[in-house]
């Protein structure tokens, strides 16, 4: 957190030193009215700005205060291995309203908990008075090469890491009443943003690259418009978590899986046992008008629209 | 806008679509899961971030969209000036509740007019339903020698750009139900990010620099506090905007004015050709316990208490 941000009060200045203690070394340095971020000499620097407000992207009764606050920073990490970038830090501004204060520090916890998980640290951010909880975060990174949506060629052959469809089995069982179990629920609460999943593809082929967060058919769409090519799809072929359909995987948004292209063959059994999770071919890359098809036991159909959110 | 932001439903593709095409060449290159900025060589990145937010930083009846717009950003651009970077651009996360939506293209000119101000660009951002309009900016530059707020020392003068004391008087007046002379208002709604003037005060040999948020007095004791030295304030030298007094000046947070150090003299004279701003010699940085004095009339004594925004 920036001084500048004890502009308002101070309370304000009192929650960003004790902000700044929770976070210890995950936060020092921070002090002047910016940050400085090195980035090694060639690299390009990858910057994202992603948010998190309540009622719109997570509802207080369905995850603790630490999941929020790991999530929200999560999330946004997750658009850094969209482009195979290395972390260079974080920014967290927060919105909070007077009935989330007590929560602030487990908020916080949560975020260090992300940020430790990919090995950066907290660069700075704001603090404000909020109508409802919000966590607006901003992510940089820095790469040799950046992996770009616009990268894809027919020929390539198309992966999923990880399995999909939880957010939308957790979303269903909060809805109807149930809690999810505890694999489904974890997914949710604690995304792995794939950096270091990410940054091995890169390293070995990976032509084009996109974070599944609006589902699997929507951000399928995105690579295929962006690289002008059409991209096919095997519905057999798509990994899911137990109890969910392909039709749920294609819709499921918020996955934080990544969905890659790659002109040759990757290693996927390499890839699973050094990251512990799957990677599997679910089609190619091919030319024709862009957009996505689905090869349903040999039809090809259109993908069925993507996520809405929890709203 | 990253496309991510579409997963939002349809509306905020529209929107976004409609942000994109307002904005025309100030946003080119978006549409990645995130931005890529490029440093010149040896440079090292700058990043702030900082939050605009309605009832807490503007209120509707004082400004215009457009005004709020450039305002958010223009703040955000004065955190990069703080530290004599040059910008490389800027990622804006808008939460835009149902009654800001028709205003969202005055807003979005607003903030066109603040990056093209300052001869950069927008990289990406966010877009999200929310209770109050908030706008949060994360700016980013670099520079080869940051100004930092810890390198005053003691011998140094201290220098103010501008004239202070305008955001006081204009709150004053709001709150007496009277509308501001036109340049109190202006001084509010269109404050000048002092980006080219903190570049020239580093080539000309500046110690240290902050932006005056919190106020003269605040800000002042930050750079003491990171400096380990005392400040020395002649309030005589204040300059101040008609009608505002030194106390004013000292205590008007929002200023977006820079408060510099130097060991030699500076050229002020060719500091206000260049930029038809004045700066002004206001003290002296000595040793002792850090923190501020003023010099009243050759009297030391306390500084009053910092601003304290519209609330």
């Amino acid at each position: 957190m920036t001084e500048k941000l004890g502009g308002e009060g101070n309370t304000e200045f009192d929650t960003i030193r004790s902000l700044l203690a929770r976070w210890g070394p995950l936060a020092e340095g921070v002090g002047d009215d910016a940050a400085l971020v090195r980035a090694p000499r060639g690299d390009t620097i990858v910057v994202s700005v992603d948010d998190h407000i309540e009622g719109r992207h997570f509802r207080r009764e369905w995850l603790s205060p630490r999941e929020i606050g790991y999530r929200a920073v999560a999330a946004a990490l997750s658009d850094l291995a969209a482009m195979a970038a290395r972390p260079a830090g974080v920014l967290v501004a927060f919105g909070v309203p007077r009935g989330w204060r007590e929560s602030l520090m487990d908020i916080a916890d949560g975020i260090g908990d992300a940020v430790k998980s990919v090995r950066t640290k907290i660069l700075g951010g704001n603090l404000s008075d909020a109508g409802a909880l919000s966590i607006t975060t901003t992510v940089l990174g820095s790469a040799f090469a950046p992996l770009r949506r616009s990268g894809a060629r027919a020929g390539d052959s198309v992966y999923v890491t990880g399995r999909l469809g939880a957010p939308t089995l957790a979303i269903a069982a909060r809805r109807a009443g149930r809690v999810p179990n505890d694999l489904v629920r974890a997914r949710l609460a604690r995304p792995t943003p794939r950096i270091f999943e990410a940054i091995w593809l890169a390293d070995h082929g990976a032509s084009a690259c996109i974070d599944i967060s609006d589902g699997l058919a929507a951000d399928a769409s995105h690579v295929a418009a962006a690289s002008g090519v059409s991209i096919v799809i095997d519905v057999r072929r798509i990994p899911c978590v137990d109890g969910a359909s392909p039709a749920d995987a294609l819709a499921s948004g918020e996955e934080y899986e990544l969905m890659v292209t790659a002109p040759r063959g990757v290693n996927v059994e390499e890839f699973a046992r050094r990251f512990s999770v799957p990677l599997t071919e679910i089609g190619r890359v091919d030319q024709g008008t862009p957009g996505v098809l689905l090869d349903d036991a040999g039809k090809r159909v259109a993908p069925p629209k993507g996520y809405d959110h929890f709203s």
